[in-house]
C-alpha cells in the first residue's frame, strides 16, 4: 500500500494551488517520500468522507489516514525520523509560530492580491460553492474583497520579519531549507500557480528565497503547472 | 569579577526602558544569574566607549565585554549552557526570526503608539539627542511620527500570528516561556514602562501572555517602576 494525498486541482488537473496542499508536498520532498497526489475538488466531498472531514489535505498512507498540513508534518516525523521536520522541544514550539505567521500575517495579503484569480482557477464545478462559501465568511463579495493594491501593501509590512531573516541567511532556517520555510511556501506556491501577479519585486531578498525554494528537491515548485502555462485558462 | 549591564535610564534613574536591555534581564532571570543593572543615558557614551561602539545593552561578566542583545543571549548559552535560551540546530535557526519579528513587525506599531512618552521619560540631558537622532532616521518630527491611532491598528496586525500561537499555549514556546518569548516581551516593556496607554485590549490573547509574563521570574517586568509610579514625570 502506498502513500497518496487528496491535492486540490483547478479548471485544468494539472493546476493544484492549495497552500495546505503544498506545504505537505515540501515536506514530502524533504524526506525524499513518493507520494501520489490524487486531483480533487472542493465538491468531491464524497471522495475524502472517509477522513471525517471536507478539507485537503487529506493524507494516506498504507492504513494511516492523516488530515491538516501540520498534523502531517508530526505524523511525517514520527514514522519517517530521518531528516526531521519540526524536532523536538524548542525547535518543534518554535516552528508552531510559522504556521500562523504564514495563514495570519501573510495570506490575508496574498489573498487580497490574487483572490479573482483564484476564482477563474478553480473548476468549474466548485465556482459555486467557492463564491458561496468565501462570500460567507468574508461577509463581502470576492469583488470588493479583491484588491490588489491593498494586498500588496499589507504583504509587503508582512514580509520585514522574513526580510530581515533572509538578508543574513539563505533560508528561514538557516543554510538549508527546513520546516519553517514549507510552512512559508505554500503562501508563495498558492499565488506562483493561480496568478500572474508578483508578490515582491525582484530586488527584495524574499524572491532570491522563493527562487531558491522553486528549485530545492529537484524543482518540486519550479516544476508545477502554473495558469500562464494552461491553454484558455482565461475562458469562461 | 560579577556581572553587570549597562542598562538605559530615563529621568528618573529607575525608569528603565530599552527594549534590548530588556531581552537581556529576561533572560538573565530565565538563567537565574545575578547582575547590576548600571543607569546608563543615551549621552553616556563614554562610560561604554571601552565596548567600542555606543549603544546598550553592554554586558560585562568578569573580564568579558559583548554587545547586542542578541549576541548576549549566544554569550550566556555559551558560558552558562543550563536552561538553554537559544539552543541548537533548528531550535536556535528558528529563535532568530523572533528578533526580526520583534523589532521589525512589532515595535514600529508600539513606536508610533508611545513616541511622545519615550520623549518625555528620557533624561533631560538626553533630550536634544534623542529628538535629533530619531527625527534623522525618520525623516520627520517626533511630533509627525507620533500616532497611537495608527500605531494601534499597525500593531493590531502585526500580533495576528501571536494571537493564534497564544490561544493555544501560555507562551511563544510553549507551556514554559523562553527566548522567543524575551526577544519579543521587550517591545512591551518598553510600552509598559514609559507610557500608560495599553497595547492591546484584556480580551486579546496577547494581554494573558503579557500578564504571565510580567509575574515571571519573580515578577521581573511586574516589579519594574513606571512613569506612572514617578512622582512630577509628566513636568517639563
Amino acid at each position: 500500500m502506498g502513500r497518496k494525498m487528496f491535492d486540490l486541482c483547478g479548471r485544468d488537473e494539472r493546476l493544484r494551488f492549495s497552500p495546505y496542499c503544498w506545504r505537505v508536498k515540501y515536506a514530502l520532498a524533504h524526506k525524499g517520500l513518493d507520494c501520489e497526489f490524487v486531483p480533487w475538488k472542493f465538491t468531491d466531498k464524497e471522495a475524502i468522507a472517509f477522513s471525517d472531514q471536507t478539507k485537503v489535505p487529506v493524507f494516506v498512507d498504507g492504513d494511516q489516514t492523516v488530515v491538516d498540513s501540520y498534523e502531517i508534518f508530526r505524523y511525517l516525523d514520527r514514522v519517517y525520523p530521518d531528516k526531521p521536520l519540526l524536532g523536538e522541544g524548542a525547535a518543534a514550539e518554535r516552528a508552531r509560530f510559522f504556521k500562523f505567521y504564514a495563514e495570519r500575517s501573510l495570506a490575508p495579503g496574498v489573498m487580497r492580491t490574487i483572490l479573482m484569480d483564484v476564482f477563474n482557477a478553480v473548476h468549474p464545478d466548485d465556482r459555486d460553492y467557492f463564491r458561496t462559501s468565501r462570500e460567507k465568511a468574508f461577509g463581502r463579495t470576492l469583488e470588493e474583497m479583491h484588491s490588489p493594491s491593498q494586498g500588496l501593501s499589507m504583504l509587503d509590512k508582512a514580509l520585514e520579519p522574513m526580510r530581515g531573516r533572509l538578508d543574513e541567511s539563505p533560508f528561514l532556517e538557516g543554510d538549508e531549507a527546513g520546516a519553517a520555510d514549507y510552512l512559508v511556501v505554500g503562501a508563495f506556491m498558492w499565488a506562483r500557480v493561480t496568478s500572474a501577479a508578483d508578490l515582491v519585486s525582484n530586488a527584495d531578498p524574499v524572491y532570491a528565497w522563493f527562487q531558491r525554494m522553486l528549485d530545492l528537491h529537484g524543482g518540486v515548485g519550479r516544476n508545477a503547472t502554473r495558469i500562464v502555462d494552461v491553454d484558455g485558462a482565461y475562458a469562461n
